[in-house]
């Protein structure tokens, strides 16, 4: 027998065993997994009478939310396409979005709904919903939601290979591209959360990650699959997050490496309980990072890689055995690898533009590639990207990695992130990883510069911690120290805080055109 | 992307993954995972030379050892289809299974070829293998592998939907039914087993229940999966089980009920180390062995419930939180229940003749029915069961089950194993789970007798506990205090040992004839 592989079955199991527990935390409000069901049916039968059908774009604008993670949970139960918007986008993108996607929904919270209101006239056949208040003349997500009748959801009247969402990727460096993510891709993805962070029905998750990106959703669907309790934080706000950290007995966070430094700031005012399991994700985390959260919290640190293209992670770093004994330095350098294959996730390779695989040497660098069930089934109506991505018949990142001896894999930068100065390779994130161990920072990146002679130059963007204070003379001669003189960054500039998209990626194409708007060099 | 979900899969990543870990201990012999890849290698290029394509029947007729962990897992690479036979039939059920297989190829251990070489001129057409030994004129099993040349394999080579294996039913009551479990089937169950049981690439797991049994393979699968070490156990000797258990460091295994009290008989004499996780299946366990698994040996109980259909298990006793603290009597009661659906496997409901759910009160009882990814393809050709099986949509277990306010079900009998005295139902597990709660008591089954005006009445059949004595009268006693009055056996019957199938499980048939044809009530 074949029933449908989707996360909606998955979660119809948590609904279906554990009706007294409690499903979200949302400050004032607590939700059990009966009531959470309540919720979804009812939000079902609104869908449908504002005529959601099968295949349509339904358009999502909120912060962490109990309206979000319900939003997020019942649009695919009608056979609708979540259509995920960053709350951090300019109108323009969210203008070029809901045109190339051809949403005819738009649920939006009140707090969004001034980046979109300017151009929503374009869009006539678009109905808007308003989440958490009011707007003259648009719907109100509550009067519609308790308007009734609720829909009770069949898990197996969905189609397994059906699109559950399209998440339209954060476009750095060019115009955002729509990922097709399947019910089969999205289930294979939570199962692989559900192992890997042995996630159960006595886990409280704090949903730091946004839910429009795919890793903090995919652990949605794995929290409500085990019973879990989910708290939504609205903002990353790293005060706020120990306060419900501390107040909800919160076990597992996955937050990327930005947002870590921020947690770990605020925590040497406030320091939150110990004992958490956190997964870090999004970008690279430097080790000295990682360090600093397993030393300075108590934490374990899970590191997980991946790409919105495969629906949020291929590897993860699988913990050998004892490494919880090695001492502190080693075990943060090596959980700074991006691992190995998750359980279910296929076969992520590193390989030579010949797509033979690199020697596992820990040296020699290629594309990360990967086949498997969490692979995209292509960008959205862009046939030629889909094309290059998959390449030889296996996805292609734009990774660059090494493979150690022991299988492990290590990114050493994004493709379009390395400074190539003279003919060599300076991975961005090498340079980066030095200047954090320096302990006056806080936050570092480095980008090329245009140079006259090499070609490019190393220019390194840094945050101090609060109260650091350390020069560009003595930071440099930090570096020297610990890397070769060319990877040695030409120029450091100091600033308060680095430009980063919602999931906390640090902008690096804002930073290059500022390196090359004001090159001295 | 979509790939194959397929068991295959999994043990190719654990291939990958872990070369230099150990992946087989049978005693003189140890084997990487380097190495177990190598012979699996070796054993598709043999298996190729012998003329096996997809589709073909392939059956194996051995103990749990090397050869056999290696010929499930080599076999399906082939696309051929693995017929496992159990190794307590008798030599008409293996003509039967043979011929309705039309099995090619019989790989045969060098223990068990006595009982086919009889009957096996009736078909000439088939090649046969010996493993672990030579017979004059047949295939030895070493030399075939080691001719070479070995063939790699694509895990994405195979089909999903494809049967991956054909499991004949003990058949305790007609022929043998052909049990088609396929790929898809079999890659939900390890993943269920992986998440149930949290394997590790650090357990040890001892395969006591037989290879040939869906539950017992189902765990070479899970094992392999996560970079574990399998620890054949080639018969069901406590003694033996109890020294490899100590000798290996063994973390997990998976045993029947009966095969729980002679190992908790063997460790009065020479008790093992605590610790190890112990997954219960294959028959309802009686609370009172829980109790003394938990309680003598320091182990945990993990308890399964499924069915050869079922690729092995649809619900498991999940463990609430804070079930370890629970006083042991309580603890031992709950894990008696076969509990709520497995992460993994569908749906499992508790219906009326007409398919309506039975009230959650504990007390009414139904069917268990259940849909899912484990659920079987149907047997082979066998069109008239198959549809039986699936009346109504749902596969039919035939146990008779009550669902409690919490959502565990709890079998109560085998439909056919319930007792009906005088109009009232008798299931035959509350009355054994009396019996072994009485201290002399080491083995109890109960089963219908005829009776001139109650139409039936139960019949007690028991095996003592070395060196204790009880007299029926006593023990009839005992019963009354803690059963209803119709439900006390009318007889007991002292035996050495119960009759039991090779997966543990009591040939209650067997006794159901002896008590017919010795009634003196």
């Amino acid at each position: 027998m074949e029933v449908p592989l989707s996360p909606l079955g998955l979660v119809a199991r948590g609904l279906r065993l554990y009706p007294g527990r409690v499903a979200v935390l949302d400050d004032g409000r607590q939700l059990s997994y009966a009531e959470l069901q309540r919720r979804l049916e009812l939000l079902s039968g609104a869908l449908g009478r504002l005529g959601v059908v099968p295949g349509d774009r339904v358009a999502l604008l909120a912060p962490n939310t109990l309206e979000a993670l319900e939003c997020y949970t019942a649009i695919p139960r009608t056979g609708a396409i979540v259509v995920p918007l960053n709350t951090r986008l300019g109108a323009s993108e969210y203008r070029y979005i809901l045109g190339h996607s051809g949403a005819r929904l738009l649920l939006v919270d009140i707090t969004c709904y001034a980046r979109v209101e300017e151009f929503l006239p374009e869009f006539p056949d678009l109905t808007v919903v308003i989440q958490r208040g009011r707007i003259d003349g648009r719907l109100n997500y509550d009067e519609l939601l308790w308007a009734g009748p609720s829909l009770p959801f069949d898990p197996e009247a969905v189609a397994e290979s059906a699109v559950l969402s399209l998440n339209y990727t954060s476009g750095t460096t060019a115009r955002p591209k729509g990922v097709l993510l399947t019910h089969r891709n999205t289930f294979v993805n939570a199962v692989n959360m559900i192992l890997a962070l042995r996630l159960t029905a006595d886990d409280v998750h704090l949903h730091v990650a946004p839910m429009f990106h795919a890793n903090g959703w995919g652990l949605v669907w794995a929290a409500l699959a085990v019973g879990a309790t989910n708290v939504p934080l609205p903002a990353i706000d790293a005060q706020d997050a120990l306060r419900r950290i501390r107040d909800h007995g919160v076990t597992t966070l996955c937050a990327a490496p930005t947002v870590l430094t921020m947690l770990l700031q605020a925590a040497e005012e406030d320091p939150p309980p110990s004992g958490v399991r956190l997964a870090v994700a999004g970008a690279a985390p430097p080790a000295a990072v990682i360090r600093r959260v397993e030393d300075e919290l108590g934490w374990t640190v899970h590191h997980f890689y991946g790409l919105t293209e495969t629906t949020s992670f291929i590897t993860y770093n699988e913990p050998p055995q004892g490494i919880e004994q090695w001492p502190l330095l080693a075990r943060a350098g090596f959980k700074a690898r991006q691992g190995v294959d998750l359980p279910l996730s296929g076969h992520a390779r590193v390989v030579r533009k010949d797509m033979s695989d690199v020697s596992p040497d820990g040296q020699e660098m290629g594309e990360v590639v990967a086949r498997g069930n969490v692979i995209m089934s292509g960008y959205y109506r862009d046939p030629e990207a889909t094309r290059q991505a998959f390449a030889g018949g296996w996805f292609h990142t734009g990774d660059l990695a090494v493979r150690h001896p022991d299988g492990y894999i290590e990114i050493r930068d994004r493709a379009k992130d390395m400074i190539i100065s003279g003919g060599e390779n300076i991975p961005s994130l090498e340079v980066e990883g030095a200047l954090y161990r320096h302990p006056a920072v806080a936050q570092a990146a480095v980008v090329a510069a245009p140079h006259p002679h090499w070609g490019e130059t190393p220019v390194a963007f840094v945050a101090l911690r609060p109260g650091k204070v350390v020069g560009e003379e003595e930071l440099v001669q930090h570096c020297r120290d610990l890397l070769t003189h060319f990877k040695v960054p030409s120029r450091i500039v100091f600033v308060d805080e680095l430009p980063r998209t919602a999931s906390g990626k640090i902008q690096k194409f804002l930073l290059r055109e500022m390196a090359r708007s004001d090159n001295k060099t």
